[in-house]
């Protein structure tokens, strides 16, 4: 697609006999650039490169036409979850996941996967001893614990002002922003605490009733409209960067909250692996637009006011769900 | 599921000798109805039935192992995008989409039904001659020309301040509120300008770029994050209240934009009917909760507080989109 740049309306000239009145001329629309281009035009080191020890490969059974799935999610950076995404990464190194399967496809709400038998104390699978225990206080994290001083505003958190300016969420009083590559918001009502917010393709922690916060053996992900009323009560662990469809197309299912009623609905999980934990030959590779760079403040803001040509009204705002950060494939 | 009303903590009487200091109590939560509750708990008089000429019924080729696929949708109450909705009316009364296909898949945006020709002037399947055209400004309504008299506030339109106000979305600085078991926004900066808002399964008209506006024959559904940059961009129609998830887990098509690269990829729609068109006996039935009944204030005051017993920290609000309007099938 090409660029859109449409030249300023020239004033007309006013005829020296008359005529019938012309109609209004459009308002005049500067083109600026699209999300995409903003994203197309970052320079090289505004792209960071996520660590292969912050990145799951979750391989599914091939689907029924015989075609590969592999799901890559990116890990929350510390200090967010930190205690959860430790598990995660004893788990993976573990191959604990390795022949569990989806069990739970609720639509417009999660896809979970992990132990069918989990709630069977005699056939679930048994953990590893070495799983930190978390609680109900980490799934926040307050500025004096955290690497903030002085509220989210005057933070080292890369919390982008002329960004949050833009997003539209009045529940989350404390502000909205992002934190290496991931959406973060804060309650002031909650003593400035500050969490990772739920977002289509973000990536929690199954769990009981409180106080189980879960040991992140049970995962879900988001497959749709961002379930705000479970921030800051779950612990949000990472989210899908590729092959999200291989989650959010599977058929819902039946039983209650969208658990498959039987084993043979199921997805088996083949295996799931850090990426440190391949070859290096086989190793993916991705990047994501740095949270804190420029282009990202001019992606932010191309989201939350529509110039490609397809628009007519801009909206003035983007919820932050609708800014999803950019990422790339890069050749390992 | 039982109601949890927890008894109020009692005082604790301070023993005549000393003793460790005990564990502050955990703060006591008073369980009120969850929102699920509220709905089972609304009278009858509450439930407004569906008109059988505002109920789409949408027929899929069965799946692949057999079984019927069947679409509901609930088309928008006038004076909202009322040309497009006479134009679905017309559409499905000639048949036009019987034999067309879902076209497009694109995950967390749209699946999108209609002609795979509808491009091709040769070979796109005529339109009935009697469709309407509707115009940009017919995207919003505006309080002059339509049910209310000063602002969404002292509106007849059900518009309902106290839900309101646990409604967030400060890009809608007009309000938001419910009409007719729908969602609307209002933005002040334009010119008090009211039109529904694009939430998962709300359904809408495809077009191409400004000013077609598109006739309805091209429908598409949202199958992710509100996409809240198409609202007043494009006319909403209506919304799925049952069979969503055979719209929402079909493959994503992996050509631009989410279209289905082969015609083999796309599902065919046996029928679109109104419910109008069936005889009697074959004509479902359903009711919406009243968006103006003092239930659906419980039920919208309870999404944005979830007292079910697994939530730690109520959110204090919701997105309109949070609070789908509750549908229930009934006997015909």
């Amino acid at each position: 697609m090409a660029a859109m740049l449409a030249s300023v309306a020239m004033a007309q000239q006013v005829p020296s006999v008359p005529v019938p009145t012309p109609p209004t001329p459009p308002p005049t629309i500067t083109r600026l650039p699209s999300p995409t281009q903003v994203v197309e035009n970052a320079r090289a080191h505004e792209w960071s490169t996520i660590a292969p020890t912050d990145l799951i490969i979750m391989t599914l059974t091939p689907d029924a036409q015989g075609r590969a799935r592999q799901v890559v999610i990116q890990l929350m950076p510390a200090p967010f979850s930190a205690g959860w995404v430790a598990n995660i990464r004893t788990l993976a190194r573990a191959h604990w996941w390795d022949g569990l399967a989806v069990v739970r496809v609720q639509d417009n709400y999660v896809t979970q996967w992990g132990d069918p038998d989990g709630e069977d104390a005699a056939r679930a699978r048994a953990l590893p001893a070495n799983l930190r225990v978390m609680t109900e206080a980490d799934y926040t994290v307050r500025p004096q614990r955290a690497i903030v001083s002085d509220g989210p505003e005057a933070s080292g958190m890369a919390w982008i002002p002329d960004v949050a300016n833009n997003l539209s969420n009045d529940i989350l009083t404390g502000g909205l922003g992002f934190y290496e590559g991931f959406p973060l918001a804060g309650r002031r009502d909650h003593h400035a605490e500050m969490f990772p917010v739920h977002c289509y393709g973000m990536v929690g922690v199954g769990r009981g009733l409180s106080p189980d916060t879960g040991s992140g053996a049970e995962l879900y992900t988001v497959i749709g409209h961002a379930p705000r009323h479970l921030d800051a009560n779950i612990a949000l662990v990472g989210r899908v960067i590729e092959g999200m469809a291989h989650l959010s197309s599977l058929p819902r299912g039946t039983g209650p909250l969208g658990f498959y009623e039987t084993p043979a609905e199921r997805t088996t999980i083949t295996s799931i692996r850090l990426a440190s934990q391949l070859s290096a030959a086989d190793q993916p590779r991705f990047q994501y637009l740095s949270t804190d760079s420029q282009s990202f403040g001019l992606y932010a803001d191309a989201r939350a006011n529509r110039r490609d040509p397809f628009f007519i009204r801009p909206a003035g705002g983007a919820d932050v769900c609708n800014i999803p950060v950019p990422v790339r494939r890069v050749p390992s």
